[in-house]
């Protein structure tokens, strides 16, 4: 079933901020088998508002509608969209008085006298209650076709469109065709490698997997790839990317980390758990990265010692017990200072794991022998240790974001037994 | 000037990729005096960008299309455009051999044969050429109107809108008035207030402030202000915001911190600069987060000696000189506690200026005394300190974001000789 997506608001239009519910809604609306084919922005204007949805109405016969319900003048959507379906506004006296008790219970006093419009409703309308703000869903069947208008406050749409809109659009495809189909994808993650070096290992693979399509993604933390399959149904659909994965994944190897959202931070965690080990780590151009994505994830406090951020060479001697003598022979970022850097985390932290990370994050401070870029790790686990010279592509955030995801990758490999990749 | 803008590619519409491009595009023209009025984004599919973009020229005569100029067989934005201009795709013998030099030059051998259509464009349309890939802008006159046909990966989009595009528009803003009106902003960042304290302190004023308007934009740093006007000259523009800035900092008082990107980590570095102080940080429940916002900035290292990230008590006791009776009596996250921490790291990296931070980020660990979101903050500069207690809503994320700032916002305030604010 194909619908259309209009967002209303000038701060889209003008730039300011990233159409994130446009994005969510399309998601979600592929996941019950409903395809957006054009989403329209417009600026809260209301022959805008109405020549856009009109336009959506006239190509699709459904249109979802975000933005524009607020209390304040500038909020036309509803008088557009009431305009096209000839369905006045009429004011809904049991809302109103929901309304006004929201804000009697809120504690914010009397409600003012604006928000009264938020409890004025085209006339026709299924009123969809939103229980963490004022506007409520409207959905309106009617000449024109099907519009549903969702407000703009992003939780107050996720949880509309959640609650209400998605299990409404899939009863209607469901209505419409005797198999409902869907679009359905799985990300798989990997890191320590590349896109053309996991392009040309799939080449093989890849037409044979249809239906099922597969996107690249890279980004600092490795590439992401995205499984895809539209077109059937659910349980039809599920089993394709299961088989799919199935093959993709043995090709993927130890460079494979985990499912969607997944950070390697988790992966980490949970490896060093099942050992029992504790961590501590030495940071020194990162800066607190590591430490930070560790800590991101709650329950790390079982697992995660602390660190030391050595970003000064007198606090590699003093804090990590790193020899003056190898700093001077060898410099700051080089194997037998990571090493040293990772023990003394160790030994200073009393763990049996430990990363350390020492390099050129730029953009000054680079060589000839040793460019922005250049960054030694290490990591022990068990007895077991490993260090890697990498040479990271990219400017001082991208430097730092990969060094640390490196990080804690040579500390899972490491984990799993896996040797460390040296590329 | 009014103008269009129609973005294309499947992943947008789906919602896998967010429109950074529209965006950026459209702050970019308003800077010149091009307003978009309605952004169309559609998927790989010639007859709906033939429609999104005839629909943009029968509304305003000048749409800019981005995206769909790849060498793939669903890179079809050039034949829909050259269509709807009755301009065939002619292939250019000029561009083809640049093209082929490219790949030569960059040692990727032969030129793949799909890469040829990128060498084919509308006849009549003027080549852009772009140096960091292979597929030009295009500029197309004729009879339905002007349309501008730009890359779609970010970097050569962006390159091509700042070399091409906006010297182009500006012109023609330029020739069809004569006066050309813009739209100009700035942003005031402020942390350690809310977003009604603001307003209501600004209650008074902002009506005065007009054309200029205000927009309030919370978030986990603090509330950031925007000022802004459309519609005048860009002198008398500017003019208007720095009045309107006149008027509204001395409101903001020491809650105002910078403009536009600036970090506050930037600016307390600044301050140290200046004052020739070092700084070291001690955290617990911000896990590394200051030492990575710090460290973030480019020549830190001046300023920043390191740190402690003493996640477990036995590291605050070890590392930081924390007495283990004041952790036993007053508990982790209290005054005493935090006061050592601070103390603590100052002497460890033996420097100046320090902050400390300890806190219950959740979702585990809180209690009735102190609940999650309870978080003590230290800083010292100088031979003078100050701790403060908060209770910062939201999840772990927000809480360990909102006590970085916090902690930095401290020293600052500290630096500044400004007392620290208790809520």
């Amino acid at each position: 079933m194909d619908l259309e997506l209009v967002t209303v608001g000038s701060e889209l239009l003008l730039g300011f901020t990233l159409d994130t519910n446009a994005a969510e809604i399309a998601r979600a609306l592929a996941s019950v088998g409903a395809r957006v084919t054009t989403r329209t922005t417009v600026g809260d204007s209301e022959p805008a508002i109405r020549d856009a949805v009109a336009g959506a109405l006239r190509r699709t016969g459904l249109v979802v509608v975000t933005g524009g319900l607020g209390p304040t003048s500038d909020d036309v959507t509803k008088k557009a969209v009431a305009g096209l379906f000839d369905a006045p506004l009429e004011l809904d006296q049991q809302y109103l008085r929901r309304l006004e008790q929201r804000f009697a219970r809120l504690g914010r006093g009397p409600m003012p006298p604006s928000n009264r419009t938020q409890a004025e409703f085209p006339r026709g309308a299924t009123v969809l209650p939103n229980r963490r703000g004022t506007a409520p869903a409207l959905w309106l069947d009617g000449a024109p076709g099907t519009a549903v208008l969702l407000p703009g406050v992003p939780h107050e749409m996720r949880a509309l469109l959640r609650e209400e809109l998605i299990p409404r659009v899939r009863s209607l495809v469901e209505a419409r065709h005797e198999t409902p189909v869907t679009t359905r994808w799985r990300t798989l993650r990997t890191t320590g490698t590349t896109e053309s070096a996991i392009a040309s290992a799939l080449a093989d693979l890849e037409a044979g997997l249809a239906p099922v399509t597969v996107a690249y993604l890279p980004g600092f933390s490795g590439v992401d790839l995205r499984l895809m399959v539209s077109g059937l149904r659910e349980p039809e659909a599920d089993a394709a990317l299961h088989r799919a994965a199935e093959r993709v994944l043995p090709v993927l190897d130890a460079h494979y980390y985990g499912e969607g959202d997944t950070d390697l931070a988790m992966v980490v965690l949970d490896q060093l758990r099942a050992r029992r080990m504790r961590l501590a780590v030495a940071e020194s151009c990162t800066g607190g990265l590591i430490g930070a994505r560790i800590t991101a994830i709650p329950g790390s406090s079982e697992v995660f010692a602390g660190g030391v951020v050595s970003y000064a060479d007198d606090s590699k001697v003093r804090d990590l017990e790193v020899p003056g003598s190898l700093l001077e022979a060898h410099g700051a970022v080089s194997e037998p200072v990571v090493r040293a850097m990772m023990a003394g985390a160790a030994r200073r932290f009393g763990v049996e794991a430990s990363v350390a990370v020492t390099g050129i994050a730029g953009p000054a401070g680079g060589s000839e022998g040793k460019p922005v870029g250049t960054v030694w790790l290490a990591a022990r686990a068990g007895g077991r240790d490993r260090a890697v010279l990498r040479r990271f592509p990219g400017g001082r955030e991208a430097v730092r974001q990969r060094s640390a995801q490196a990080a804690l990758d040579l500390l899972r490999r490491l984990l799993s037994g896996v040797r460390a990749e040296r590329r």
